[in-house]
């Protein structure tokens, strides 16, 4: 059996490097476009950024590991150019050589990627503007990182990062991943950044309200965010360097611009070849990974996966996926019974000192997708016991089935411990867990690392409470026109208040009940919602109609309408 | 309704809480026999090193709180005497004014934790000997170390730390959670320590082979760990301090002793009330946390728990499950159907820079409980993309039934991105994870936090390797009359060899295999496994019996029988 893969990154090498253990017999040949296979292309803004020095260090295995460890004919450089399905054979192209040969295959397995996308805008050709996604591509960047403009020529990188001609101003278009890992990785070169994003908000997959707390931080750490502006175009400015236009009519000086507005799924070749295309524009596949044709595997950025949660077509680039996708098919190959169980979009992102981190669905697909059967908390929780030193505050959005309580989403956001807390929401969300599981899970706790009740507890906790009608539950932007109440100290209000609320610190609330009104909806205030929900319990049993509003003032400078 | 809860720590402090937020009307007395109620005990032993400085910080929540904010009755240095189950009353005595009183309850709840445990050895009541449970503990543990002999008084605790009459030497005698976490304060505070173990190795809840390294890095730490001793007796020596005699002979001076040697149930209370006690000693509760009385609960570390994977009933002293325990009362008290699930014993211990944690069982209470259906793999991931700095092993151990692939437990240590893992690892428990859960598990990546494949996904491909049959394993304690062949690198055999093992690079395996026999069984050796792991499969498809030994060269030190 021969099985011919295209593209040698993720979910290419992950096939080839399964399919050969499984099947010591398989003629297996492997073609990358590129110089490299197997390279680590989520390390590039680290190495743009210089806490990973040596490009060397993003090799992660070479062509002639691949030749020598696993007998596997692995070509760089080499292009496959069409696909005949019938005949099945394949037409590859050296670029080295330029010579053009064709290649039989019993199994043919696309893994093509993603290309990031380069709208025709005028000049976007100019010399200056980058996109990240190969090692060349970050290579290309430092050059001119480190380039003496006056002489026209690469300086040594360490050397004179501070002479005037250096680049000094960057434009970053995109504030996805890329654009966001880019934007910190070029201030830690002593670049000023701007960060513009045609959205009206950073990082997609979060919801809008948690991205503002992004960009606040972004901004807080010199970035500049601009929101809500589309590029139009680039243009030489009169010193030499680069503007870059908007929608809205603004000229933003750039030394060097990264264009990091997405990625778009390969598939000219898949396209050529016949094969359907779904409507999201990626690669269609079975949960085999099968395309449209039997004898021809799809997998990685170039396919549409089913989203885990909602079961909606969907693209989410991402490299995990791509990795256990490329193994599924190797399995399948191998005649096994393995199956895609779709993607969840967990991610996370480094920013400065803060991580970024989502799971599953987000309130902005539910609406889009029409779906009322859900609620949401937000908490505000310490990242560990508080009277441990270190504790940071961990903002929480978690996302809930009203009707049976599954966990559909969570996002977080913090200094510390983000990343213990979405992996277990997301390995909750992959068990088909609900709230009540979240409640009762056990997860580690010391001092160091969390609280007796952990913050994933906590969601659960707070959850269940909002489903068993224990704590009915408002939002900052959907007050109505409730009494407000709010439960905090004085000391606290002389920080911050909202106007008309009443206040009732907590421990008077017993005493002074008469001075609220039996005719409205009571929305109850504190802090981060904790002495709110203990008032709104007092209220509720005293024959009130009350409401906490999730989150306390913490939530509110983020979720209030804008 | 009368609710009166004996103890006002994790489980009690936790039941009142909830209790009042579900009914406004019951009338709640907590009593507390020492001074404080709701303090962190987990945090006792960094007050003691000094990361936490003020006492005050351990006060979670005071007894005046519980009074204005909860309307609970709540009163400290009251202790419980006796209860007569048939009055439904209950004895307290106060102990400032020493007054005794009598109280009628409706439900009454125990929660009266666990005290260490003080063996009535020669000289255990000499000064200089303690404890660590309560606040006042860890207060008398620091003006021993900060006292001055020679003027026998308390001096500052930061002026003259270095004085020859302050504490030098300290011996912690055991070796579980409170017992590492002093060593390392007391090391952190300057003293040189020794810590004395009964058993066979540290941390119980651990495997010893995984014990062994924990013991290293202690070691390398600066801390004489002495294994397989018991404790005979304390006398005074010569010179005014301490000496700890072991049941070996040996005599170790120390100016401190910490006494760490595990926690015994309260169960004196509960016993006056004729009440059930389990077999381990604690107090016999069901699923609703009733006691053999249906109007007496009982929570937290006095208890026996279900444990979790097991079933079988457990002494298990976690902070997490006593405060899931108290809601639970109060839930049942306040009409709700609520059940306790069982204890999966997940913890979490800091040793200087490296974290120590484990979920589920272990493999040593599986043998004792003569179950042979499960296998265990070792694996050495790094922490994040190695590409990336600061990179460290991670060092995990999974078992899972060889019958179903459940998984049953994780042990994993490390210095970096141990808690992220541990709690995948306890949420997969907790939702009856297997294998192919987590091998298809959808866990956070980006170079700073882990690998397209994180470790936990990787533990399920390896798992499933070994259960689908396409990696035959063992283990370096049964290696038997196997034929041993080695696939590193010859420079990598420099370092360390296994005597008696063939070398053949694995890129030369498949042109060298006539060298290796028919007839024997094959162990194939590498560094991690990783590579023997394709040897194996090299060996497998051409006929060869093979086996790959798990964790290669990485388990040989900690994994061989010593």
């Amino acid at each position: 059996m021969k099985v011919i893969i295209v593209g040698g990154v993720a979910g290419g090498a992950s096939c080839a490097a399964r399919l050969r253990r499984l099947d010591e017999k398989a003629e297996i040949l492997m073609v990358e476009r590129g110089p490299y296979v197997s390279y680590a292309n989520c390390g590039l803004p680290y190495h743009v950024g210089g806490s990973i020095e040596k490009e060397s260090s993003l090799l992660v295995a070479t062509e002639q590991l691949f030749r020598n460890q696993f007998a596997i004919d692995c070509r760089t450089n080499c292009e496959a150019i069409s696909i005949s399905p019938e005949k099945k054979t394949i037409e590859l192209k050296n670029h080295i050589t330029g010579e053009v040969s064709t290649e039989k295959y019993d199994k043919l397995v696309l893994s093509p990627g993603a290309a990031p996308i380069r709208p025709p805008l005028p000049g976007i050709d100019l010399p200056g503007i980058f996109s990240v996604r190969t090692v060349p591509d970050a290579r290309h960047i430092r050059e001119w990182l480190e380039r003496d403009s006056d002489r026209n020529e690469v300086t040594n990188p360490y050397s004179g990062i501070d002479t005037v001609s250096k680049p000094k101003r960057a434009v970053v278009v995109g504030g996805g991943f890329i654009g966001l890992e880019m934007a910190e990785n070029l201030v830690h070169r002593g670049l000023e950044v701007t960060l513009i994003e045609k959205l009206d908000q950073v990082m997609p997959p979060l919801d809008r309200e948690m991205a503002r707390l992004v960009e606040r931080y972004m901004t807080k750490h010199g970035i500049h965010v601009e929101l809500n502006d589309g590029v139009a175009g680039f243009r030489k400015s009169a010193k030499g360097s680069l503007e870059v236009l908007t929608e809205s009519g603004k000229a933003h000086p750039a030394d060097i611009v990264i264009m990091a507005i997405g990625v778009r799924p390969e598939t000219a070749l898949a396209k050529s070849a016949g094969l359907e295309i779904g409507k999201r524009g990626g690669i269609r596949v079975d949960d085999q990974m099968h395309t449209s044709d039997p004898d021809i595997f799809a997998v990685g950025d170039a396919i549409e996966v089913k989203d885990f949660v909602t079961g909606q077509w969907a693209l989410i680039p991402l490299a995990g996926p791509a990795n256990r996708q490329g193994r599924i098919v190797a399995d399948v190959i191998a005649g096994r019974n393995a199956h895609y169980r779709g993607t969840q979009g967990t991610s996370i992102c480094q920013i400065f000192d803060a991580t970024i981190s989502q799971t599953g669905v987000s309130e902005k697909v539910l609406k889009q997708l029409g779906d009322t059967d859900y609620e949401k908390i937000y908490l505000y929780p310490n990242s560990h016991a508080g009277y441990y030193p270190g504790a940071k505050m961990l903002i929480i959005k978690v996302l809930f089935r009203k009707s049976n309580g599954r966990l559909l989403g969570a996002q977080v956001l913090g200094e510390d411990g983000v990343a213990k807390r979405i992996d277990s929401f997301a390995m909750a969300i992959q068990m088909g867990c609900t709230i009540y599981d979240l409640e009762e899970s056990e997860l580690s706790y010391a001092p160091p690392y969390g609280s007796a009740k952990d913050p994933v507890n906590f969601a659960g906790m707070v959850a269940v409470d909002v489903l068993n009608g224990d704590m009915p539950l408002t939002h900052w932007d959907n007050l109505g026109d409730g009494f407000l109440l709010d439960v905090r100290n004085p000391q606290e209000l002389a920080v911050e208040s909202v106007p008309g609320a009443l206040n009732i610190p907590l421990p008077e609330l017993r005493s002074r009940i008469g001075e609220l009104p039996r005719d409205r909806e009571i929305l109850v205030i504190c802090r981060s919602a904790q002495r709110a929900y203990y008032a709104t319990r007092i209220l509720l049993q005293k024959g009130f109609k009350a409401k906490n509003i999730s989150g306390g003032m913490l939530s509110r400078s983020h979720c209030s309408q804008d």
